[in-house]
Order: structure tokens, then C-alpha cells, then sequence
């Protein structure tokens, strides 16, 4: 499942409306259809909130996870998929593999929390762990071993495309959207979302948001090329689904697609993970909260005009959770 | 806005199919369209949510109480509705006088909180204050001296209506469901979605779910009569949202629809709170938990088959969430 090989200095070729739009009738039946839950109660009249934290496994990875493992040829995915990440999409390609009764192999660094290689067995996958530095390594050696697909995390067109049935979702509920917030870590969320509302809507804005301690994308996009941060420097930030970089698929997505970028504390991602709970009764992780953190301290509320966070995940450690609930912000 | 007159001893009219039917074409756009959410990934392949709490209020309150003032007739809504409570009901009726954009009195007990008032005041509605015993008669002369409209929290066939709209949605969503779980504070929801339910689907059980600490629904249906506890005693419970007992006309509904009742302990409601905000990303108040309460702790999953309980609420105070989120369950 690797891209279509190309010559060096050519474009890659961006996600098309067409594969959205297939992607979402895939997803029927296997995605909840989130709603957009309005602010106005809350006083801010004109933003929404697409909760993707909602999900079977509370994030929007089970979109791309799914839509990337139905797309494979039937004979390739009998033999079963493999992934790397101890995050979101591991959970989701082990619920995908579930649906489809085939197995999963999730190659998972040795220093990730048991919390998490609990969650992805529970699923029914295999869990495999392997130094941070060789997962990639040990992830094709799976593939090769059983003969099975890998589904990657982000930097594929199938993963975007079903990423992007979140944009669909947004402007069938509320076509008059004017602004979308979306957070960036390797930017395939980014990508599939700003593709469909791109396609559907003349006049939609759409602002990746990251934290201040994971600005690389912000940076990137300003300096119009990629420009790498260490996985270190990316890594220091409380919003840990954040860490990712893009690749030159998705930044190329990013760069034909996105109209800014804002950055954000730590503060006040905390802050917009209480204050979700507290306004909208949902559990944000912080990279969940990030964008609604951008919309309470950085937007123009009346320049962005009807705006749309989307909250990515909910899967918060409990004890982060617990401190934040009970802090008081100033 | 009173009861039709009817002679002592009369059965009163319960809510009808076409009520509901008609409710649900009121609230598009104004309640929110909540998904089912499967707890699959919990490891309860049979259990689905249907979370009220992602209401603007916070609670499917906004149902019955949009349903009721749109019903009123123009001339008569003009002048303004009123309503006493103290809690999700007053929310609701504010948030519907806002929309009607007409003038909203609630009737607040003078003990009551100081967030509970600003909650309400932030959605436009004047806050009249009285002692716990008056509320009712200072209503009614808030009625008399505006020519508004009283709004009954639970015990009016429109409100019922509105609230039976949940009922119809989980029918859409998931028509093969063997059993509801709803929680009963005066009937209202329970009555609704009942109603709706039962005509829908010939198989359908509906349980109601109350604290063991507000048991007396229960024992009314086992008893066959209302019978009555004390408000103190009612109100013993962490679950401050089910200290409500069923009138005549709740209790009509209840007798003819539902099937069963169970009751859950303080223990349990605390440990369905957080074990709700931990698989599913929703914070629950005790009352919205009570039925997933009962389904983790006294529920027969392969007897109950299909399964949907429903999260009523999630009006939390910030600190007994804080509270139940780090608290160890054994």
C-alpha cells in the first residue's frame, strides 16, 4: 500500500471530492455521524463543534483507518493489515481489522504506557512492541512475514480521503460555514477536510491549529517549504496526538488548501479541555481542545464568521484528565 | 396552559404517536440531533448510548419545553411564557422564549445555587426568586400579571411529546432495539419515548431507572398506585435531577407502557459517571448515568438483547465531577 511511485520534483497527486465522497459511503454504518453541537448557549453565537471524540474509538482515525483497509483488493486484505503508532490510528485500523474479520499486527514502541497496549488487544489485534526507532522496520518485516497490507498513518490517499468525510459531515449540516478550525500532526485530517469543503464552498476559510511547543506546520506553512523540528522538540507539548509531522503528501494538501495557522499555550489548551467539559459535557484530549482553544484566545470572532472546531480525539489519560478538571484558570 | 377538565376517576388522555410525530418536525433544527453511540469498544457489543447531554442545555429538556411554547397559540406566546424550577426544565424554557424571542419567568427556589441562576439569566430569562413552598403560587401570579403562559416541567401531553421525540430517534437509528433504559424523575421522558416506542416496535421493553435513595416510582408500579414519598426523602440522592415524583398523567403513561424498574445504588451512579466520561468522552450528571448504572451493575445483557440507555443529562457541578473523575472504584 505504498504511493504510486513518481519522479522526483513532481507534484503529488492531492485526495479528489470523488474519493470523499465514496470514503463516506463506506463509513456509513461503521463512523457515527457526529453532530455539530452549536456554542450559542455557551455565548458564542456563531461557532460549532464537530466532536469527533465521539467515535467508536473516540477519534476521527477510524474514518482513514477504515476506508483505507475496505479499499484493499480482497485477497490482499485476507491476509490481515499492520500498523505503527500507539495512538489513535492503532485503535483504529484494530477496529477496522475487527469489522472485517481479518487480523491486525499493531507495532507499538516498548516505552508506550500498558494502557495502550491494552486498548489495542482489546480491540482483538496483535500487539507487537519494538524500540521507537525500528517500528517502521519491524512493521515491514510483519507485512512481509504474513502478507499483509500496511495501512499508514496519514500519508496515504485512502487515510485522507476518509479523513475528509468530516468535511462532508460539517457543510452538510451547515453549509453557510465560513471558517474551520482544524488541528494539524501530520495533517491528514487537514488535508481530507480542507479537500471537501474546498470543493463544496467558495468562500470557507480553513485555520490548522497546533500548540506553540508543535508549531512546525505553522512554520512550514509561512516558510513554504517543509521545515523539519526534531521528534523531541515536537514531542514537549501536554497535546501528545500533536507530534507528528506532515509528509510531502499532506503538506502538499496543506500548502494548495489552507488559508492560516494559529498556535496556542499549553494554558490554554487546558483550559479548552475543562471548559469543553464544562459547556459541551464532552471529554477533549488536548490535542481534541486545540482548536477551540485557537477560537476563545486567538480568533476574531466576528472576522471568522460562522466557524466550525473540529474536536479531533477524547483519548485523555485519566490522571491529566482529573488535574485539569479541578484547576482553576485565571 | 391546564389539563383538559375531566371528571374524578377518568383515565387521563395519554400522549398519541401523531403528538410525537408532529413534536419532532418542531424541534429540527432547534434540538440537537444526538447519534447513538455503541459501546462496542467498551466490550459491551450489545449497549448503545443515546446522549441527551450534548443538548445546548445540556439535557433533553430543550424538547419538551421548545415543543410546549411553540404549540402555544401566537397571541398567547406573545406575552411571554413562565416556569418553575431549578434546574434542566428552567434551562429549557429559557433557551425556547429566546428563540421565540419572547419574555421568559423562572421561578427559582432562594436557596438555590448562584450558577444555576446565572445559567439561566445568561439565556435571557428573568429569575424570580421565592421560597421552595411559593414557587408554584408566584408562577401562577407571574401568569396572571403578564397574561404569560405556564410551562409544566414533565406533567402536559405537549411536553410529553417533545421529550417522546427520543424515542423516535432511537427507533431511526436502530429499529431491531429489544430494550430501553430510561431514567425517571416525573415521567416525562419516560412517558414520551414509552409512547413513541411501543408504537413503533411490537417488541420493545421499556425499564425505568431510578436511585435506590428515589425509589418511589418503582414502588408505584409495583404497587399499582402512586405512592408517595416525602420531597426530603426524594431527594436523598447524588442524582439531583430524579428527585421529581409521576402526577396522574405521567403515572398513566408508566402504567400502561412500561415493563419494568430497576434501581441503582450511590456507588454505582458515581462509578457510571466516570466510567462514561473514560469510554465515551461525555460527562454525565448522576441522573444521565443512572441507566448505564443499571446496565453495568443489574441488567442481564443476553436477556435484555439490543440495548439502549439513555444519557438524560449532564448539568454536573464542576466540583463532584472533579470529585468522581479521580475517584478509585473497586
Amino acid at each position: 500500500m505504498s504511493d504510486t511511485p513518481r519522479d522526483p520534483g513532481e507534484l503529488p497527486s492531492l485526495v479528489s471530492y470523488n474519493d470523499i465522497a465514496t470514503a463516506a459511503h463506506r463509513l456509513a454504518g461503521v463512523a457515527t455521524r457526529t453532530p455539530l453541537l452549536p456554542a450559542e448557549t455557551a455565548g458564542l453565537s456563531t461557532l460549532w463543534l464537530k466532536p469527533e471524540n465521539l467515535q467508536p474509538i473516540g477519534a476521527f482515525k477510524i474514518r482513514g483507518a477504515f476506508n483505507a483497509v475496505a479499499k484493499l483488493p480482497e485477497e490482499v486484505r485476507g491476509n490481515g493489515v499492520v500498523a505503527f503508532s500507539s495512538g489513535n490510528h492503532a485503535q483504529g485500523v484494530a477496529y477496522a481489522a475487527r469489522r472485517f474479520g481479518i487480523p491486525a499486527w499493531i507495532v507499538i514502541e516498548d516505552s508506550a504506557p500498558q494502557v495502550k497496549v491494552d486498548a489495542t488487544e482489546a480491540l482483538g489485534a496483535h500487539v507487537v512492541l519494538a524500540p521507537m526507532e525500528d517500528r517502521e522496520n519491524v512493521a515491514a518485516e510483519l507485512c512481509t512475514l504474513h502478507g499483509a497490507a500496511l495501512i499508514p498513518s496519514f500519508s496515504h490517499l485512502d487515510v485522507i480521503a476518509g479523513q475528509g468525510t468530516v468535511g462532508l459531515e460539517i457543510f452538510e449540516d451547515l453549509p453557510s460555514v465560513d471558517t474551520i478550525l482544524v488541528p494539524v500532526s501530520g495533517g491528514g485530517l487537514a488535508s481530507g477536510v480542507a479537500a471537501a469543503l474546498k470543493h463544496l464552498s467558495a468562500k470557507v476559510q480553513v485555520i490548522i491549529v497546533e500548540p506553540d511547543l508543535a508549531g512546525d506546520t505553522a512554520e512550514s506553512l509561512a516558510a513554504g517549504h517543509l521545515v523539519r523540528w526534531t521528534a523531541d522538540d515536537r514531542r514537549r507539548s501536554i497535546a501528545d496526538g500533536l507530534g507528528g509531522q506532515p509528509t510531502d503528501l499532506s503538506f502538499a494538501h496543506l500548502q494548495r488548501y489552507v488559508d492560516g495557522a494559529i498556535t496556542v499555550s499549553e494554558d490554554e489548551l487546558r483550559h479548552a479541555v475543562q471548559w469543553l467539559g464544562r459547556h459541551f459535557n464532552v471529554v477533549a484530549e488536548p490535542a481534541g481542545a486545540a482548536t477551540t482553544a485557537a477560537y476563545l484566545h486567538h480568533v476574531d470572532h466576528a472576522r471568522a464568521g460562522t466557524t466550525v472546531a473540529i474536536i479531533s480525539g477524547g483519548n485523555i489519560a485519566p490522571a491529566l484528565h482529573a488535574d485539569i478538571v479541578s484547576e482553576h484558570f485565571t
